[in-house]
C-alpha cells in the first residue's frame, strides 16, 4: 500500500507530519509513504524524527517526492492552487490520478484539498459531488457525520448520496452491517426546516434506503447515537464539527478546575482519569476524514494534527483502500435512481 | 411587571411550571404572573406546588387565564395553531398584543411560539424578522448566539438586524458596554462559506457596526468566548445549540465513569463536583431565550424546562421588561441603513 502525505501540510509541518509517517511504517509493514514537500525541510525532519537515533526500521519504505510550493493555512483555496502549481497539495492529487498511489493524506488547508480534488475531476462513477466523512463519538459508539466542508450550498440529491456513501463508509469501515441513516435538521417532524432539509427527506423516504433512514435528527441526537450516518449540508457539518471541539474543551477545562480543586489525597488520580478522557476525545488528535466519493483515497485531517494524528490518518487510508468500499459506492449509486436525477 | 406563562407549554406541564412560577413571586415581590391554560390542570397544579402547606407569599399575584387548548410538542405549528384558536400560545399572544401583559413565557412548541408571534405581527418598528437570542456560556463569560430558530432560511439583512439586536441584548442584559459581533462560518477568511455568509459579511463590513465586528468565527470559538454576540442562520443556531446540549451531556456521562471509577476515598467528593458542574451548565435548565424584534418580551424556553428554568425565566422576562431594550433596538435600527434594505 503506497499512501502520499503532504509533508507541508499543517500548522506546524512538516516536524509532526514526517514524524507521524515514520511511526506509521514502523507500525505497519505493509506501508509504505511517499512525503510530498520541500526536500530542505523534510530530510532534516526525518532525521529530527529519529531524535539522533540510527533510523528505525521501516525507514526504507518511505521516500520523498520534492516540490517547491505550500499552500499557506489561510490562503483563499482556488486562487492560492492557481497561483503555485507545484504545491504540496497540487502534487498529492497528481499522484493520485497518475494512479502512482492509493490514496493521499494531508493536513493542510482544507479548502485547497477538497478544491484541488475537485478540478482534478478525480471522482467514482455516479458521484455528484464528494463529500467529507467525519467519524464522531457517541453513547452508542463512533458514527459518521457527512458532509463536515467540501459543500456548503449541496442539492437534495447531493445529500442523498452523502447517505449513501455514509452508509458504505460505516458498514465497512464502523462495522455496522446495516447501519441508520439520520437528516440533521431542526425538529423530528418530517415538515420542519429549510426546503433543502424537506427535499432530502422526501428523497430518502422515495428511495431504496427507506428501510435504513429513521429520518430527521437534531443536534443534540449526533452523541446520543440516534443514527449511524448523521447527513447534513457542509456548512452545518463543518459548524457542529468545530462546535462539538469547542464544547468538549470547554467542558473539560471546566471540569479540571471543578474536579481538582474539590480532591486532595486523590487528586493525581483525578487528573489522569480526566487527562485519559482529553486523549481519548481530543477531536484534533483523530485520525481525519476522508473525502468520500472520489476515485481513490483522500483523507483530510485537522489543521492542528500532530504525530499521532498522522499515523492514525495513514492507518485510515490503508483501511479505506483495503476495503473494497469504493467499488461498493459505485455499485449502490447505479442502483439509487434518486441518487441520479439531475438538479 | 406583569408576565404571561404558558402553563400548559413544556414536555412537563403543567406540573413544573406552575412551580416556578410560584417559586417566582416568591422570589420577586413586584412580579405578578397570569397563568394560561386548563383552569382544571392548573388549580391542581397550584396546590401540588405548595406541597400540602398553606400558600406561600405571593400567591395573590398569581392569576388564571383559563383556555381548553394546548398545541402539542410534536404538532406542525401552523396547522395546529388553525386548528386550535383557544390554545395557551396563542392567548399569551394576545393577551402581549392587547397590552395586557408585559411579556410572555413559554416552553411548548418552539416552532408555534414564533409561528404565533409571526401571525400576529407584532414586530418592533423596523425588524424584518425577529430571531431567538440564545445565551451561551463561554471561557470568557456569556455570549449571544442569534438566531436558534425562528428563521430557518434569512437573508443577509436579516441576519445584520440580528448582529444590531443581539449586540443591544448583549449591551443591556449581559453587562458589555461594546459587545464585539461574530459571523459563524466555516473559516475565518473573509471569501469563506456560501453566498448568504459572505453576503453578510459585506453587510457588516460597511455598516456603522464596522467597529464591532470581528469577522468569522468557527464553531470551536463560540466557547473560546471569540465574539460576545454570533450570529447565524436559524437553521445553523438551532443545531448548534442542541449539538452543544449533546455534547456537554456526553462530556459529563464519560467524565462521570471516568473520574468517578479513578477515585476511591475521595469518590463522594468528585462526584459531588461534577454534579456541580451538571447544574451549572445544564442547556435544559437555563433561564429561556428571548424573541428578539417583538414589541413586548417574548421568551422560549426548553421543552423539557423544571421549575427552576421557568422561575429563571420569568426573571429574564423582567429584566427585559425593565430594560428599555426594545426602544434601543428601534433607534439602532433606524440609524442602520444596511438593515433596512429590502431583500
Amino acid at each position: 500500500m503506497l499512501i502520499a502525505l503532504d509533508a507541508m501540510g499543517g500548522d506546524h509541518a512538516p516536524g509532526p507530519i514526517v514524524a507521524g509517517a515514520v511511526q506509521a511504517v514502523q507500525a505497519d509493514p505493509d506501508l509504505r509513504v511517499v512525503l510530498v514537500g520541500d526536500q530542505a525541510q523534510v530530510e532534516p525532519a526525518l532525521v529530527q524524527a529519529d531524535g539522533g537515533a540510527p533510523p528505525t526500521a521501516g525507514r526504507e519504505r518511505i521516500e520523498l517526492f520534492h516540490c517547491t510550493q505550500v499552500v499557506g493555512m489561510e490562503e483563499s483555496p482556488v486562487e492560492a492552487l492557481k497561483k503555485k502549481p507545484d504545491s504540496s497539495i497540487t502534487r498529492c492529487w497528481q499522484l493520485l490520478r497518475q494512479k502512482k498511489v492509493d490514496g493521499i493524506v494531508s493536513a493542510g488547508n482544507t479548502g485547497a484539498m477538497v478544491a484541488s480534488g475537485f478540478m482534478h475531476r478525480l471522482f467514482l462513477k455516479g458521484v455528484r459531488r464528494p463529500g467529507i466523512a467525519a467519524v464522531m463519538p457517541t453513547l452508542r459508539g463512533p458514527c459518521v457525520l457527512i458532509d463536515v466542508g467540501a459543500n456548503v450550498s449541496p442539492k437534495p440529491e447531493h445529500l442523498f448520496q452523502y447517505g449513501v456513501m455514509g452508509s458504505i463508509f460505516a458498514k465497512h469501515i464502523l462495522q455496522r452491517p446495516q447501519p441508520t441513516i439520520g437528516l440533521m435538521n431542526i425538529g423530528e417532524e418530517e415538515q420542519k426546516g429549510h426546503d433543502l432539509a424537506k427535499d432530502t427527506h422526501a428523497l430518502f423516504n422515495a428511495s431504496g434506503l427507506r428501510e435504513q433512514f429513521v429520518g430527521n435528527v437534531e443536534g443534540r441526537d449526533i452523541h446520543r447515537g440516534a443514527a449511524d450516518v448523521v447527513v447534513c449540508d457542509g456548512f452545518v457539518g463543518n459548524v457542529v464539527l468545530k462546535t462539538c471541539e469547542g464544547v468538549f474543551e470547554f467542558t473539560m477545562k471546566m471540569t479540571f478546575q471543578e474536579v481538582l480543586g474539590a480532591l486532595d489525597v486523590e487528586r493525581e488520580r483525578g487528573k489522569q482519569a480526566l487527562e485519559r478522557l482529553v486523549d481519548r476525545y481530543d477531536y484534533s488528535e483523530h485520525g481525519g476524514a476522508p473525502l468520500l466519493g472520489i476515485d481513490g483515497v483522500c483523507i483530510i485531517c485537522h489543521g492542528s494534527s500532530g504525530d499521532r494524528a498522522i499515523k492514525n490518518a495513514l492507518a485510515v487510508a490503508v483501511r479505506y483502500a483495503s476495503s473494497g468500499l469504493n467499488d461498493q459506492i459505485v455499485q449502490e449509486l447505479a442502483a439509487s435512481p434518486a441518487a441520479a436525477n439531475d438538479g
